[in-house]
């Protein structure tokens, strides 16, 4: 894979022992100039230290370097955990010449455990020679924690007055791992762009990518999704080049979120929930998260079962406003529901074999409005069982 | 077990064969007067015909008979069957002597397929000759389609002018089974009641118990339960008897489904979770489901895992208001987490072993009000998994 990498970025790794041997787990991502900062963190009560540290520094606007380690989540630690996550910012920030306050943290990993502050301070200063010496794939895998591959995206968007180039990368191998927490996607951009703005074409791309996926309906205490805009292409994104480069963002993101659903635990397809014909937009989500988080859609789709009785049971339990009679479910672009009844046929002999392929389309047309949602969502397997129930014990 | 049986009912099964072979399928139940009728039904949007049909007949206030099969929903099967249902009825209540209107219907099983009339003409007549010759234990397995037992339960009442007895049949061994289709509940009582007052003191016992159990979060298109209350002991149910009465009804609810969780589906556990201390009871209920739905505490305790990381993640996530600090997490009584940190010491060793009993209390005290909600869960196993994905294919 060749990815048109933004300019005006450094990559570091190193092997801090935190949790894994034998692989990298600290990870640095230094932009040469200033960069305007955009995030959007997890909504669950319990963020985790260096969540509530990072949403500080992006109300700040403008970041010089983002800091992750995996292994540990640094969540439920109390005031010892933002202290802990504090003083690793102070040390990079040395280590980097710059100010601690233009450092976004990030922490992947097991929760309820304190980071290993003698250990930091030891390999912190190792990890800051390494910036300039790694590539964003070493960056990709060294942020992982139990993914069985690195995810990475690139998109280019031709604005106004020139090219410029957006790199993704991310972590997550369901909504909450083990006891793992969870997924984290940094986007590196190489426009100049006003905070503002940038935090906008960031949320929105979010609400299409990463929220519109489920593994197990869970949210972790450390998800984030950081955004970086450096400048250092030249570029000045104007106004009437926004949608371009939001397009390109919401690009990067959808990529990276159908790898995480890939690379779901234990998961062997990813499904395409469509939802259409909604009442509003909120209604389609609910319909497509009802049906997308249900465990016996996710075990029957696992079991190649073309079973439109448990698609039509968790749609109507879903909130949703509709005439039964007017819904539609298709498999794979055919009706297979519709006036109440399943249609004609031989269902399970013409789905089985269709319904083994990678990536499966769901599509349920509500026939009441407009609104339309699309998620994606992995199967439930036994090897999901057998990773969560198994990790720790 | 000795039960204490209600007056004025009787009870027939017969073999139908609907879809197993070898063991009684179809049920009925017949007051020898006309009963005071109540009934709670399922919210999903796909209501099976007998669900429609029998909320006609309950809003009547007065029937004789419950008519019960099982292999089959009759659920998506649109006015034919609707025509079908009502056919049941018309057969029953002739070869009874009694109303069609008398008679409530409900159905369990397979969605998407029609009754097969031809079969039903034949074998209601031979069903109800049966009514009389059989006893609550035999009805109780007649109404089962994957369940392991038959659930069964009473309760007696001393009310102010003699006592009164309730009895209850139910089945369920999921919120839906594989594509079964799902949990019904039958209680039958002796005293005399008003419509009204029956009706608010099922919606009540519903509300905290079958409607406070989960298995896997899904709601099926034939849940229901249905009550009746003949009068047939003599006792007539006055103002300050209906506390009593009410207390004996739900306690014959909670052990129902009480058993329906302990039978779910590849489940090792009953999990009780008690949410105390929320704003209100809804925020109660909100984080006890979001607790007990979710698949990464589910697999958790398959595993014997005390994994309070996951139950507080899934607690953060649940919408429920609170200060992360103020909250407590319990097992089995132990406090394993408060001030935002896990509590001192080995979590691991001290509750590993406590964990592997068939029942596990998690108490959470959220510190920032009134509201309380106690749920049953069943915990999510490999056989769960095998059940769901390879239950048609």
């Amino acid at each position: 894979m060749v990815l048109e990498i933004p300019k005006g970025y450094r990559f570091g790794t190193y092997a801090g022992g935190l949790r894994y041997q034998g692989r990298d787990d600290l990870t640095l991502i230094l932009s040469d100039t200033p960069a305007a900062a955009a995030g959007v963190f997890t909504r669950n009560r319990f963020q985790a230290a260096p969540v509530l540290v990072a949403q500080d520094i992006v109300r700040g606007g403008s970041v010089r370097a983002v800091l992750v380690n995996s292994g540990q989540a640094n969540a439920c630690t109390g005031d010892m955990g933002i202290a802990a996550c504090r003083e690793c910012m102070r040390i990079a920030a040395e280590e980097l010449g710059i100010r601690e306050a233009e450092i976004l943290p990030a922490s992947t990993g097991v929760i309820g455990e304190h980071l290993p502050m003698e250990r930091m301070h030891r390999v912190l200063p190792r990890l800051a020679d390494r910036v300039g010496k790694c590539s964003p794939e070493q960056a990709a895998r060294a942020i992982t924690t139990t993914d069985k591959f690195p995810k990475l995206s690139a998109a280019g968007a031709d604005l106004s007055a020139g090219r410029v180039r957006v790199l993704g990368l991310a972590k997550g191998a369901g909504m909450i791992c083990p006891d793992m927490a969870t997924m984290l996607g940094f986007i590196l951009c190489d426009a100049q762009v006003e905070p503002g703005v940038w935090q906008e074409i960031l949320g929105r791309a979010v609400d299409k990518s990463f929220n519109a996926i489920s593994v197990d309906g869970d949210t972790s205490t450390n998800d984030c999704v950081l955004a970086l805009a450096n400048g250092a292409g030249g570029t000045r994104a104007e106004k009437q080049d926004i949608d371009r480069l939001a397009e390109a963002v919401l690009q990067v993101c959808q990529e990276l979120s159908y790898q995480i659903v890939q690379d779901a635990e234990g998961g062997t397809k990813v499904v395409h929930i469509k939802v259409s014909g909604a009442a509003d937009g909120r209604q389609a989500e609910a319909a497509a998260r009802a049906v997308g988080n249900s465990p016996l859609v996710k075990t029957a789709l696992y079991g190649n079962d073309p079973n439109w009785g448990r698609i039509v049971a968790a749609l109507g339990r879903s909130g949703a406003d509709f005439d039964p009679r007017q819904v539609r479910v298709f498999l794979g672009g055919y009706c297979i529901f519709e006036n109440g009844c399943p249609a004609e046929g031989d269902i399970d002999a013409l789905f089985a074999r269709f319904l083994r392929g990678s990536d499966v389309y769901i599509g349920l047309e509500l026939g009441r409005g407009a609104g339309e949602y699309a998620l994606k969502a992995s199967d439930l397997t036994h090897e999901y069982v057998s990773i969560n129930a198994e990790y720790r014990t």
